[in-house]
């Protein structure tokens, strides 16, 4: 029933506001909890090497089953012996199911029970995914930590189309459990919108299957700030307490604080990559755009509360970098918000120890422009 | 007249070809000569950091005044206190004077004996540059070795705009000689074309001005290869034997020997890092794409015969990187494009101490594609 490579345990939960301090275990790492892990879409996490990977993150990466899929493809990660020694990453990984790629960037797309009959995102060519399937390529990945493929429905789906959607993702859950041979570890992933009785039956459902941690999908698509605090929270009280909870896609500093309150464990999301590479910068004094004339002659270091190897850069000197399209002011940049993010989970779990998480919240907003 | 924090000897003449094994000595490192330096255009040797730079580096760039001056400008160079503490690079730094981009870059320009006008190549707006101008703005950038500015006229340009243009390079090196307040070495720069009697008459006017080494300039822009190796040892025999002599904007491995054997003891070109953006790799088993097919499967590293820290990555893995243009494989490229040159350079000085500079270049054009 419980995988036997993968352990979790709640060290503590914070008196003043129920968030949980953890022990995650895995054959290549572990973490304490909660924990940011940075993206690595397509066997790197944009711009980065793996030394530097390791330096802005806890050791546990995210990598996407439909990207690899694609490209390069199972069997030349296979003659690889799976994405991590591709890489050359020696710490932990987590895969998606490929399930939300096959429903945000495809268009034209045919849902059976089977599986899904879509489209290739650039070639338009006719592509097949099933829960076996996306199983068998995770398996060939070879993360530390899986995903059930699911159907990601649209936020403004109806209460029908996301009760329908659910429980064939429930039967989906079941048949990737079943066909599962590795020892990897498999997340069940939360479905049912903003409805929360869908919600609940979706959960209780896959206790019942039972997984080795729960995965909250479909937030963070679009939805108000208050819904996806709401659902968290709502869940809070419904997930077990001693199997880790993974909110999928979220990973502004603001949604990783909120998160963590309403009891979440585990985050991803490509904002601090995606965003570095259009100039946003995340620091411990707040977010801003190096582009700004403001930063022309600043000799201020990106951050200057977190000393690393980019703190001797100038902030005028990485703004003449972005300007010129430097591919150095991404990797700088990339660096900066990810390593701003490891920092603030360092302190999201020092706050959770000293029972003082809600305080935290409160100087983070007064502090910050988040 | 001879700068004194810069100095020159040759140490050994290969027995063989005739080619010289120098030592450089600069405020910023000591170096054996002949010596490749990697280009950092905008204060970045492209994709890499200043770490990096060093390890596929004897430890000296170049740097463009051109580019520099238009962005981020001087006054912000003058903020860090020059190019070298803005980017935090610790080796040694050679600029050009801007002229060659000026006459390459901007189609509309005036050329006048004070100096020239011309057009930006992306704004438009109206800019002028002189050879006291150029000076002033490579001693804000602060490199240990600075050039005169001078016109490069086209290729195809005649033998009396070559002469008139000549002339007033001339008279522009004399200023630009005179108008110096700093300790920076100056090169002058030979022009002339194809013309021998040009070239040989810019030469002896430029030694009698008396700079601490000398330039070729006006090569390798479109001209047939012949041409080019017939210009360099033509002025093999006029120019100083105790000066440094540099090849402006060569480095194919070929052209490298080519020119060692020909005289010259500094190079600089974009070749290898362009080149790398583009999928090319120079290795030492020769020159090919990693876009193409064959290496979709490939395990073998990128080049075999170089041990450093990308020769943990499969040339599959690279290729993947590559056709998802991920940063990445732009990084990991020009790290072994200009690794590889710089172990072409210790190599060809192997071959000058052991006096059989001839034989290598046998043995180089046998084991390789170049």
């Amino acid at each position: 029933m419980v995988n036997k490579l993968i352990k979790f345990e709640v060290l503590h939960t914070c008196k003043q506001s129920g968030a949980r301090l953890g022990k995650l275990t895995t054959p290549s790492g572990v973490f304490e909890t909660p924990i940011f892990m940075p993206v690595g879409t397509k066997a790197t996490v944009k711009t980065l090497n793996p030394q530097e990977i390791r330096e802005v993150s806890e050791g546990l990466i995210l990598s996407n089953t439909y990207h690899l899929w694609l490209e390069p493809g199972v069997d030349v990660i296979k003659a690889h012996g799976g994405v991590k020694k591709m890489m050359h990453w020696d710490g932990a990984m987590l895969t998606d199911s490929g399930g939300f790629q096959v429903f945000s960037l495809s268009g034209l797309r045919t849902i059976e029970e089977e599986g899904v009959t879509f489209r290739h995102h650039k070639s338009g060519a006719e592509l097949f995914l099933s829960p076996e399937l996306s199983i068998e390529i995770q398996e060939a990945i070879g993360a530390d930590i899986i995903m059930s493929f699911d159907e990601c429905p649209p936020g403004k789906a109806s209460y029908e189309y996301q009760k329908n959607s659910l429980e064939r993702t429930l039967r989906w859950a079941k048949r990737g459990k079943d066909h599962l041979k590795t020892d990897q570890a498999l997340f069940g992933i939360v479905q049912g919108g903003l409805y929360e009785d869908l919600r609940r039956h979706s959960a209780e459902e896959l206790m019942k299957i039972g997984f080795d941690g729960y995965s909250i999908g479909g937030l963070s698509v679009g939805e108000a700030k208050e819904d996806m605090y709401r659902i968290t929270a709502f869940l809070n009280d419904i997930l077990p307490f001693d199997k880790p909870r993974y909110l999928m896609g979220v990973g502004s500093p603001e949604d990783l604080v909120e998160g963590v309150i309403r009891g979440i464990d585990m985050f991803d999301c490509v904002l601090p990559t995606r965003n570095a590479r259009h100039g946003m910068v995340l620091s411990t004094t707040g977010k801003y755009n190096i582009k700004k004339l403001e930063y022309k002659f600043d000799m201020d270091p990106l951050d200057p509360n977190i000393k690393s190897p980019i703190s001797k850069y100038t902030k005028s000197y990485v703004r003449h970098l972005f300007r010129e399209s430097e591919i150095l002011a991404s990797r700088i940049l990339t660096y900066q918000n990810l390593l701003y993010l490891k920092h603030l989970m360092a302190e999201i779990r020092q706050a959770i120890k000293e029972n003082r998480l809600l305080d935290f919240r409160e100087e983070f907003y007064k502090k910050t422009n988040y």
